[in-house]
């Protein structure tokens, strides 16, 4: 079975330019099959207030009402990722920038009005992705880069997150790749004290996970990251590792490397 | 020689939606290897104002500075290409929205500062275009959806006339396809009479546009328009119309219809 290594990056390591050239280039010059997610970054908000969309809150959660639609899609799909296609091709990495619209890659479903309506954001099932034509994209050399945009192939595109997005794909993959899934963030890895950067725990398998969560060592930032990592592995992805910029030099060595079960490790 | 049809749809197309959905709907339709290039409409213009981007003129021509390259990326890349790919989808045509750095499919030159400094523009040579990719996506039939703007291949992205990119990918396909190009626009055709939308010149070559231009019949604003379409069919291109979206609809009968010499009609 062939690899696959599909990197998503967050919003810290888009917001600083230094950081996204450097980490770019280090992508660039890694072999074989490769995607990149990226996420938004503060770009889209800081738009947002120049152009006077005051954020749409719903117990604390953003709602993607149209003008957030059109905004995150300029910003997101547009100068977000055809920057960082522009940067990996001039490191001659043969980059396409994608939404999950483009060639159908990622089908969404508007997410049903229940006690908040989410306005145009899009959930995500790893089964309905049809995977042919990222397959024929990554046979002939190309490297998708995908924003957290999809489309409910109704005509709406829909907002979507890009840890979804990267865990979903890397599940739709794994049927026909051996795959590892990089979440690179501004922090060394999954750490044991929030403001010690030197305190990441190298490993976690779901029951140390337990053990920390219920010790309340990992708290609310991390659970929806590592939920979705750990539903990750147990539908298929082989590698899972979570760090920052530096860490993916070291080939994640220095971030936490996430397994099922200890036996993994 | 397998058929390809070009088609570029220009701002007055795009700011109706009604006409867009329209448009792209009948476009939808057709059958056999497609192109849509897409010009920017007045979307980025009203962006810009609201962002409070004052537009840099030099002699009647605008410049794209740092700043209007970062809104043309959004809107042009992003609101308006993910847009119309979304549309495309919803009528069943697998449509991949690009830019000239994806794939690395139009690389440009940023125009030399000479009198005036243009800013962040790029000029294209079709046989500076590599068509493998576009090629091969056309045979897994896709509908590549082209916005208007290149790369330079050294991490820069530029801003390009949506015309120059439709005659030049007409160029460099036409020795894989025989190229039909359409300039799909708000007049009918080329007009006698521009303030007369019935009086649209039914067929044009080289001989009679010479004759139009000297009598002062064809002014200004169309002849970047013709010039391109000439150089465009002198180069390889079988087949050029002018016209709106419901010429579109009679198989451009009932636009203007360009060739090289008067044996050709």
């Amino acid at each position: 079975m062939k690899s696959l290594v599909i990197l998503k990056i967050g919003g810290n390591v888009i917001n600083n330019s230094r950081v996204l050239k450097a980490t770019m280039k280090n992508f660039a010059s890694w072999h074989g099959n490769r995607i990149l997610v990226h996420g938004g970054g503060n770009i889209a908000s800081k738009i947002m207030v120049d152009l006077g969309i005051v954020p749409q809150m719903v117990e604390g959660r953003r709602i993607t009402d149209r003008e957030t639609l059109n905004v995150v899609t300029m910003v997101y799909g547009g100068l977000i990722n055809k920057n960082i296609v522009a940067l990996l091709q001039s490191f001659s990495c043969n980059a396409i920038g994608m939404t999950g619209a483009d060639a159908n890659i990622i089908p969404a479903k508007k997410r049903p009005i229940k006690e908040v309506d989410y306005g145009f954001v899009g959930d995500v099932k790893p089964e309905n992705i049809p995977t042919d034509t990222i397959v024929s994209f990554l046979n002939a050399g190309l490297v998708p880069v995908i924003a957290p945009i999809t489309h409910n192939c109704k005509g709406a595109l829909l907002n979507t997150n890009a840890d979804t997005i990267a865990s979903s794909m890397a599940i739709a993959l794994a049927k026909k790749f051996r795959v590892k899934l990089i979440f690179c963030f501004e922090k060394k890895g999954v750490l044991s004290n929030p403001d010690d950067e030197n305190s990441v725990i190298e490993s976690l398998n779901e029951v140390t996970y337990w053990k920390y969560k219920t010790e309340g060592i990992i708290t609310t930032g991390m659970i929806p990251k590592l939920d979705n990592a750990f539903a990750a592995l147990r539908s298929g992805v082989s590698e899972l590792y979570i760090c920052n910029p530096n860490g993916l030099k070291t080939d994640c060595r220095e971030g936490t490397l996430i397994t099922l079960n200890s036996h993994d490790e």
